[in-house]
């Protein structure tokens, strides 16, 4: 049925037939609108959007992409971004809004009726990442003198616009939050009792200043599908619902997944965001990652010597880092995640050590066997590293062990003391972690070299 | 009050104040008994499990870790198992039988009342990974011809289990879903309306043999706090809540973050998983990373004869792979993640492909010149790189261009091709692909070398 509807609606707009397509449009929700829609022309994008009643143009608007978002915003009639903004739910709004340029907000600000003005203002002007910019103002607030008939009226005026009744704020006469109780509370009991009999004074609440992170924790811990949010001295600002966590859970594992893989993570979808801001945001990695393994041609600089001398040591050059580097990234991103989810804390940096340790021993001691197997099995048959292919082959297992056991180490350590530093644990990606180990692994592996291979090939 | 409890349960334990325990550990949530006894002795542990209700303990219970809940079934007494297990939400049961050896799950399941095993077995009968698996059957259905005050006393009577009421199913006589309606519709119209009349027959719902990440699709896509769940023929089988969904994308997070990383995805939190296990995940990406790193030492193996008549092309080359590994690993971190979020569509290859072979260039330039100006400033003050300075300038500025724009063209067309091939695209981690670029950065590096150092210093 839907799906006819759908299938129906290039020839609507081919016929023009705006009434058939009002009608056909309404059936949708605002994301499938706004799927459909992105595959269209500008032309036939701005004749759907003109025919959408303003609830379900802004519940469309939402899930357009932030590029055709702008360009509607330029061409829509101001009344009708008027009606959307007003439209909007408050939470939505505030997401709108802070992803555009200040002058611009301010001049949508001016359309709206005063009572949303100042509830937008209000939205925005909590930080940025603050559970005050994910909050809406669409709740059920009830006090505990009212009788459960007197709460299901309350419901019943004004429970469409609110985003969830599933829990009910019961708040004092300064609208300090007192319980929050569950809707089917009110449906056990008699319509004669009093909220003050139901409600258990136990409740769990965000506050507006804390971060978004904190949020997230709460709603997984406690398995809610909204949170009160109040200010410092405990009056209900508005309530943060689950739906905005689950798109917020996903953006911030986009950015870790991102940060890991040594970008600095994008604000909009690979294919949307520009060409320059794409570079931008690579670049300053790429080079500051450039720059840092440009100590490996300076460390290299130091053992020119010992290269000419012994060629075949060149040979195993990338595979003596890269390995290290493998570990590394590993080691990093299992601790990165971990810090990140609350696993492991600081304190426990001692109990990390000791476990990296062994790994590295273990995961090196592997490496180390399979890469003595590959030079003595080669070396059986040809001539390649020379008549002291069993010291060479030494060499590089002991090298193997080094630097895994290396690479292991400064791969979770680095998240921790970034951590402690203060700074996002995040940046020791894989990459910088792999160049961070190139460099002193070049050192290992000439060190172990030099020891190894003294009066015999160096 | 709530910290207050918390506080004083130690002494509690101390003086073995069963009735005070009891009082005090009734006002917490199950996580907050699952957190505090993390740090407790095995002994305490049990203590405080045996005093809370079935319910409670079974609250509790899916919050510990997988070895304590393991430890915890050991040392329990059958009964109290018994009570836990027939506490417990459908889904959740699932989720701990499901990780639980086949034989030791046949013994709980004899346990259950007949209703309850029957169900169990119905849930974990669903494929591993599937929406069946994340069902609870705690839910409200209502028939077309009630009317409000018979859906009503409905939820009176069986809401209680129900875990959400916020939509109530409307089903045929055969429960075949016919619409998905919520509570507060119900609140709003004259009790003796009849559910017919408030009825749309529009729902979304999702089918048992779905896959988990469909689930989580369809949540994001429509905002709901929950989903009803039907079979091949639309009859209703459960509910999906949205609770499930937030730690299942956690879970999926997890996993993914650490693939980028280039180890396997553990199962455990990292401190948990044993030494062993975590081993076999990292062991098994790393010797495969080394295999294929292997290469390297045979790629180079040609161009030892190039090495040892020109030493100065060895120091540069770990910035040179390294440099490229770099980009590999951004491409491939940006298109993997665009590929989960369905950003990016196979169909789009050439897109991305033009996009990123602009990029390889735009980013190769930027190192080419840095590495240009850098050889060229040394030159300017000492030997080190000879008298063909110039000459070695140009290679490593042309072999940074090339082995940058082979990195973003393998980083970003691995993951396409892998799902192309029905693979996992997140397998072409920032190593793997680094791996790839570090063998085939070599014959560029060289090649570029033999054209522009021939007859100077090759």
């Amino acid at each position: 049925m839907k799906n006819l509807t759908m299938a129906s609606i290039p020839q609507m707009i081919r016929e023009n037939d705006i009434e058939a397509l009002k009608e056909a449009l309404n059936v949708l929700s605002g994301f499938e609108i706004a799927d459909m829609i992105s595959h269209k022309t500008a032309e036939d994008q701005e004749l759907i959007f003109s025919v959408l009643s303003p609830k379900l143009a802004a519940e469309t608007f939402i899930y357009l992409s932030l590029k055709t978002q702008k360009r509607f915003l330029n061409s829509l009639p101001t009344m009708q971004i008027a009606d959307m903004l007003s439209a909007m739910p408050p939470d939505d709004r505030t997401a709108l809004l802070q992803e555009l340029p200040r002058i611009v907000v301010e001049e949508y600000l001016k359309l709206l009726p005063t009572q949303e003005r100042d509830l937008a203002l209000t939205l925005l002007g909590y930080p940025e990442g603050s559970v005050g910019r994910l909050m809406t103002t669409n709740y059920i607030a009830v006090r505990m003198d009212w009788t459960v008939e007197q709460v299901l009226d309350h419901i019943r005026a004004y429970g469409r616009s609110s985003e969830t009744i599933n829990e009910i704020y019961v708040v004092d006469d300064k609208d300090i939050l007192i319980d929050d109780i569950k809707i089917k509370e009110f449906l056990f009991v008699p319509k004669g009792y009093k909220v003050s009999q139901i409600a258990d004074k136990k409740f769990v609440a965000l506050s507006t200043l804390d971060k978004a992170d904190k949020a997230i924790e709460t709603f997984k811990k406690y398995d809610r599908n909204a949170l009160p949010v109040v200010n410092e001295d405990g009056v209900i600002q508005g309530i943060v619902t689950i739906d905005d966590i689950l798109h917020l859970i996903s953006e911030k594992n986009t950015a870790n997944i991102q940060k890991v893989g040594g970008t600095e993570a994008l604000d909009e979808p690979y294919m949307e965001t520009p060409f320059f801001a794409l570079m931008k945001k690579r670049a300053k990695w790429l080079v500051l990652l450039f720059v840092g393994e440009m100590f490996t041609a300076t460390a290299l600089g130091f053992f020119e010597e010992e290269i000419a001398k012994a060629v075949v040591l060149a040979l195993f050059l990338p595979l003596i880092i890269s390995s290290g580097g493998n570990a590394g990234s590993q080691s990093t991103t299992l601790i990165i995640r971990a810090v990140a989810l609350g696993e492991v804390k600081l304190k426990d940096w001692w109990k990390i050590m000791k476990r990296e340790i062994l790994s590295g021993i273990f995961l090196g001691a592997i490496l180390g066997v399979i890469g003595f197997a590959r030079i003595i099995t080669w070396s059986a048959f040809t001539t390649i590293y020379g008549e002291h292919w069993f010291l060479v082959a030494l060499t590089i297992s002991l090298a193997l062990v080094g630097v895994v056991l290396w690479g292991s180490l400064i791969g979770s350590m680095l998240p921790l003391l970034l951590k402690r530093m203060r700074f996002d644990p995040a940046i020791a990606s894989a990459p910088l972690v792999a160049t961070l180990v190139d460099v002193t692994g070049i050192m290992i592996y000439f060190g172990i070299a030099m020891i190894v291979l003294k009066g015999s090939l160096l």
